[in-house]
């Protein structure tokens, strides 16, 4: 049966890939890339790009990176529909996302206006937090610790609570939200135990602590942290 | 340089091991495989098994589940020992461990106590919460969301307080902490939010609501609660 196929890609390295992601794309008919830019690449398909069987067609879609919430579910209608009558036409069809499908992805959104009309299956990916800590070889959670993922998007005084209560914690989505987060951190004392690692397992990867950098400073789009309260600072 | 390389090997799913942990695997000398019981198998060395070389040689090693912590260190200590000899004999070493090595994983005891004697290279996995959203195919976290990971053997209170602040939970290590886990989720009405994946991605796989069993039922050990404050139950 044809199918909607969401793959996920990984963090940056096309090896970080699963072998599932890469049998399926060498079985797709047609493959939706992302770009976040009209003019610009797609930062998954290049990730996925050594796998890509000669016969595939790319159709590379640009979604609008605004808040405008009515420009983007335009733009997301026009895609879904396309893949809809793609796969409705008898043809293998993948959406390939950065990271982990399942975690802060566009594809999501795409799930939900796909609804029932063609079958979907979502092949999971590396998240970036899952490689921050692969990088630094250091436990995202041990033992009875618990975990917390925070977009820095959200409510200041949310992101303030779970800081405290949470042993290890993961702030995705830092770029923009620099200032803020960086505050937050700097009030508790937790800058030197905050690791930034930005563009993971990527050719122009870094890796510090935000000890080390100025709230101004301007962080690479795919930055994600790390605050493990235990850190003794040696990483 | 001869490495000791910690290697997620997914859910269950061979398939779902990254490109990475296969090329690693194929260059490896020496394979270290837990079990949990003496007599038994190894769970994380039958999923990687497809891709041994001939020249592989596969050192099982019982890693005791037990609640005495010093016999467990006295068991890790002497796996250490034997995986530092091994490094500094210029072999090539790995360990296998299952999800994600950064999650929950005894991978992190042995590499605390690895310290600095040899290099290490850590390799991310897919962690079972990240395929039981993928087998769904719904989002783990959307938007401004955020995502808590608690252990099951976590203090009941503190789990209380983060099931009650947070749109999106994941529960690990459920099977033996049921019926505590099931009391918290029904005072607060939250049973049919709750979808359980038991053996994800394995040949016995099964997905259900905790409203569709009894608090005394025996739950697989491989199984992950997924709590969804906006689902609707569709699922």
């Amino acid at each position: 049966m044809a199918t909607f196929f969401g793959i996920g890609v990984g963090p940056g390295d096309s090896e970080l890939m699963t072998v599932k992601a890469v049998h399926t794309i060498e079985h797709l008919d047609i493959l939706y890339t992302p770009k976040a830019h009209k003019s610009g690449t797609s930062v998954a398909e290049q990730i996925a790009a050594p796998y890509f069987p000669e016969s595939l067609m790319i159709k590379r879609r640009h979604f609008p990176m605004t808040n405008d919430w009515e420009e983007k579910r335009k733009s997301w209608q026009v895609i879904t529909d396309e893949i809809v009558a793609d796969v409705k036409a008898g043809k293998n069809v993948g959406f390939v996302t950065l990271g982990d499908p399942s975690v802060y992805s566009t594809y999501s959104y795409l799930l939900d206006l796909i609804d029932d009309q063609v079958a979907v299956e979502t092949i999971a990916g590396i998240s970036s937090f899952s490689q921050i800590a692969a990088e630094v070889s250091i436990p995202l959670t041990l033992d009875d610790e618990l975990l917390e993922i925070i977009p820095a998007t959200a409510d200041e005084q949310q992101i303030a609570k779970a800081i405290d209560v949470n042993d290890n914690i993961v702030i995705m989505k830092i770029s923009t939200n620099l200032p803020k987060i960086y505050q937050l951190l700097k009030k508790r004392n937790l800058l030197t135990k905050a690791l930034v690692i930005s563009n993971a397992s990527m050719e122009k990867q870094k890796t510090f602590r935000l000890s080390e950098i100025n709230p101004e400073d301007k962080l690479p789009y795919f930055s994600t942290v790390l605050v493990k309260k235990s850190a003794d600072g040696s990483v």
